[in-house]
């Protein structure tokens, strides 16, 4: 858990980290969330700063307009109404946001979206989703569950998804998928990934075939997933974040000549890397905060 | 060119349709627009109506900030400032849209998406175009050019596709590539379609093995089309338009077995037949029309 005071204009004044220890159940995660949510309120008084409003931001399916972390496959959260718990226990009005539109979110207004009334933020790691930010509010979709670019279809027959269909982006191009195709190639007997994403990128670098092959299918797949996206967002710009974007002109100097070579009647969005690192969903709920505020 | 007088609320009080006749030019192609609508003007003067605004909705790239039309593939219209010219001739407000989105923007309001607030109407004829409308309002993209649904990839190799990429959703699922594809399959020495999709749609329904593979195809992509609309928008209905529509349950019952199979974390959409017809894009176009005075 990635946690932070955060002044108006988005300046981070105090941040901490916490273990997120899903394994302990969600209600002794929501617990733990409460406790650093009122200590850090406690240590903003303690400070001298008067806590004005409180956001989390959290993975899954979550419902903005309620509150509520509806689904999550990694906490075990379900309908959650961790809004209304935490103005219960803090005091404070709070906001409720999704972690990859919060970052998207974060992104776009202090980013490197920053300057672009209209982006798509895609978070690559283990698994891949995005946010298409407008005007700086991120799009929820009817159930909370908008922006699922990880589960677009890029190669009908392709390797099984975990979600149970083939073929999806996040079965391609992302960091797992990417580790899991080297050991696939190059190892017969083994049963997992051998070597991370971030070491086949480097392999590839080096000029090792196998890690050649398997960066090339996953960055293809990944600029058919953008220029989908493209094509239905219309946007100017496409922020890359997460861990597989750390493996920088490696990933963005093809992928961004194999996204120019699919952009046909589309506009070329800029292809950038995230700014904010992993603190940007950790940003994004502090900006929900402050967006309650001026809605109230 | 269908044309209308349309009260506030929806109702349509008089329509006429003149043709377009594309190859005139795009000169002359405006003027028409600008002649028809100054003469619905003046009709509804006579009739004791008073003209409050006028919308026009065009196809290709459209501006609807700006009021231009950027771009069209048939009409030919390059940059042209659409609303500022019908402002000058009519003395009146304008609005310009963009044609699928306008029709979107009439089907969520007053046709089949009636209640969802979040909505994807699929416009399916010679080309295929969505828009995506929430809260009313459709999204246009950066550059005017957002819900390109035909151009996202469904089948990689598969047939040539008018952008110039292979396995778009259009080159398979359209009605023109549905025509095209049955004549490839029945008459090898044919150059273009020799039936229609609709007789396509009927021969399979009559059984015959071609027409049943063609339509089969043409569903299934649709419905991975469609599946990656919704796990990127998350919408609560989908709304099908235009000349393939038409096929009924021919086409809405696989298609929405195919949608449900595809389903895993997503909220399924309610699939559904647009109610509005051929006019749904000139009652989007009043809509927008009656927005921009609401917006002064």
């Amino acid at each position: 858990m990635k946690c932070a005071l955060v002044r108006r204009g988005g300046t981070v004044v105090h941040s901490e980290r916490h273990p997120t220890d899903a394994a302990r159940g969600p209600a002794a995660v929501v617990e733990t969330i409460l406790d650093v949510a009122d200590a850090l309120a406690g240590k903003a008084r303690l400070d001298g700063l008067t806590p004005v409003a409180l956001g989390v931001a959290v993975p899954g399916v979550v419902d903005e307009g309620r509150g509520v972390a509806v689904w999550s496959a990694n906490v075990g959260f379900r309908d959650v109404p961790l809004r209304e718990l935490a103005e219960a226990r803090l005091g404070l009005p709070a906001a409720l946001g999704h972690d990859v539109r919060a970052g998207g979110l974060a992104e776009a207004r202090l980013g490197a979206g920053r300057g672009a009334r209209h982006s798509l933020f895609v978070a690559i790691g283990t698994g891949i989703a995005a946010a298409h930010v407008v005007d700086g509010s991120a799009a929820a979709g009817a159930h909370g569950a908008a922006g699922e670019i990880g589960h677009i279809l890029v190669r009908p027959g392709g390797p099984l998804c975990g979600c149970g269909r083939a073929g999806c982006l996040e079965a391609v191009s992302s960091a797992s998928a990417v580790a899991r195709r080297y050991a696939e190639l190059t190892d017969p007997v083994a049963t997992g990934p051998t070597v991370s994403a971030a070491q086949v990128a480097a392999l590839a670098a080096a000029g090792d075939p196998p890690a050649r092959q398997v960066w090339s299918e996953a960055v293809e797949a990944l600029a058919d997933g953008l220029a989908t996206g493209q094509a239905l967002f219309d946007v100017e710009a496409i922020v890359l974040g997460g861990g597989l974007a750390q493996a920088g002109t490696q990933l963005f100097d093809p992928l961004r000549a194999a996204l120019h070579d699919r952009m046909t009647f589309h506009r070329e969005p800029r292809l950038v890397a995230a700014a904010l690192g992993d603190e940007a969903g950790c940003l994004g709920a502090a900006l929900l905060a402050l967006d309650t505020l001026e809605k109230r």
